[in-house]
């Protein structure tokens, strides 16, 4: 393309500009410099940039349609779960020449649209998502085929492979495990419920050991965290019985539950606290709390790893792999 | 490009195959869905996956030279510092058009070179980043001319604009405000001073002072949390004189202090903390401890203005934009 008449500066004018061989642009533009010296490479930037040349590589895409770029959406950036997703999705890509970006949704379907609108129209070669939207509504906002490999919220029959967490059962069997240790109530520290398919998950789990239920949803937009302590504090106190504080996101775990700790309300006896978990600062409250941890640097791996193989062989079916979380 | 004889579909074909207009495709293209049945739209999606048509968007890109797309790239994505500041630069570019996408150089000078050489070959219009390499580094990686805004880590005469925030003053006047109060002694966590800029800048500011100085350089690739917190205390621990310990990194103060309180070491008498901290969880601990608070989103947002500017007019001089860190 840039080099079939138009008028934008090929490798040939580079050449000429600089001075040097065709082959010695091509080496530079491989970052051979250790074949040229400083002022040659130093004569070669300068012609690049006078010409504002782009290389071929761009060219080379549009035959290949391939960037060895794979778009990763992430829910929220700020999430501790979303960053080590992406860094287990990175390390497997990179070890076979793609490079993963990153796209934040910010907890906001339209966003997430918008995003996915961008990326159908940019040359990525697929895209693994914490999808928010519906496979059709994610379908029509790409607008053309891609590989995609969604991870942690589960869609159901879905048309592309995911990687999900066990998280109806993991929910179930902690909340077992606190029933058998004499806690009859739990309180549920969560986002809007009906707004990811995991968080229904873990609340079914929930209900289907505790017949005491409370549920205290906080808004990932805005809230004020004065009046949301108080308002848990209530539920805590509003009966004597033993209570587990069951958080299904850690962001709001790291948010209370220390906080609860300080002013000695969680004992580990009349009250404690669990919860999905993965940062190190929640395992170091004292008392030690157990705590359900999801591995996202591992999910992201998966993911990525499914990601190839679609790459190989789009021919291939669409599967649901469940990684296990660890209570501990 | 896809309509110039090249054997990939182009948008007639796609037309011809769902038997609708080419009127109708560039519709469904710009999303707008509302004008045409569900069914209309429902073919078009078909023939597109059927041929695997890319948008003609990619060969408007080779013209114009313009994806709309800035690459950021990040020191390291686990840190809130990094995923507000690309919230930030995000906010701002969408309000022009543009995205953000976001890289991780994970704290790695190399890896940071390989994002730079990717992004070099691809369509992004420019680069925000928080430079680990030196600039003929960056520009050699990069290996085109593109506009390039850094923030947070300040690079002297640099080629390119940059937002940082006054490291040195505000590191030094923190320490005047606790020389006042009596401190006589610091105490400075942090990554490897050497390796950073920024971090150079606070400890100087720190070291204008303090007579007493002791710091502790903690590694980001690893580190055992139990030895480096009884070093810490060792250090705390080693005479009676009044003590600040100073945190660089928010992380380590998030690793550290939460610890210390909870162990009565810190009673904001004998001992006390401050540091570098932008999360919500740093100022909940009791007893409130005085922070120093950067504003990361805000940094952010400078930056992408500044960017803008550049790619509305590429001859724009270099500028440095200072912002100044809050003490509260």
């Amino acid at each position: 393309m840039t080099n079939n008449g138009r008028k934008s500066a090929n490798i040939k004018d580079v050449a000429a500009l600089a001075g040097v061989s065709v082959a010695t642009i091509s080496r530079y533009l491989n970052g051979e410099l250790d074949r040229m010296s400083k002022k040659t490479a130093e004569n070669v930037r300068n012609a690049i940039e006078k010409l504002n040349y782009v290389p071929n590589s761009v060219a080379r895409q549009m035959k290949t349609r391939s960037s060895k770029m794979i778009a990763v959406i992430v829910s929220n950036v700020d999430d501790y779960f979303s960053t080590e997703l992406f860094k287990g999705i990175s390390s497997i890509l990179e070890s076979s020449g793609y490079i993963g970006v990153l796209f934040d949704a910010d907890s906001d379907d339209d966003r997430e649209q918008r995003l996915l609108k961008t990326i159908g129209s940019q040359l990525f070669d697929g895209v693994i998502m914490q999808p928010a939207n519906n496979p059709q509504t994610i379908t029509e906002a790409l607008r053309r085929s891609m590989p995609i490999v969604t991870v942690d919220r589960e869609i159901d029959d879905s048309p592309w492979p995911q990687v999900v967490i066990n998280n109806y059962e993991v929910a179930r069997s902690v909340s077992h495990h606190f029933v058998q240790e004499g806690y009859s109530r739990v309180v549920v520290l969560t986002s809007e419920i009906k707004k990811a398919r995991t968080r229904q998950e873990r609340y079914r789990g929930i209900t289907a050991e505790f017949k005491h239920v409370d549920v205290l949803e906080i808004s990932e937009v805005v809230h004020n965290h004065q009046t949301t302590y108080q308002q848990l504090l209530h539920l805590i106190q509003k009966n004597d019985k033993k209570t587990v504080i069951f958080s299904l996101k850690e962001r709001w775990f790291l948010e209370f539950v220390p906080q609860l700790v300080f002013d000695r309300v969680i004992d580990n006896k009349r009250v404690t606290a669990t919860g999905f978990a993965d940062t190190d600062y929640a395992r170091r409250l004292e008392p030690r709390l157990k705590l359900i941890s999801q591995n996202p640097y591992f999910m992201g791996a998966s993911s990525a790893e499914v990601m190839l193989n679609q790459l190989q062989d789009k021919s291939q079916k669409a599967k649901r792999i469940v990684i296990r979380a660890k209570f501990e």
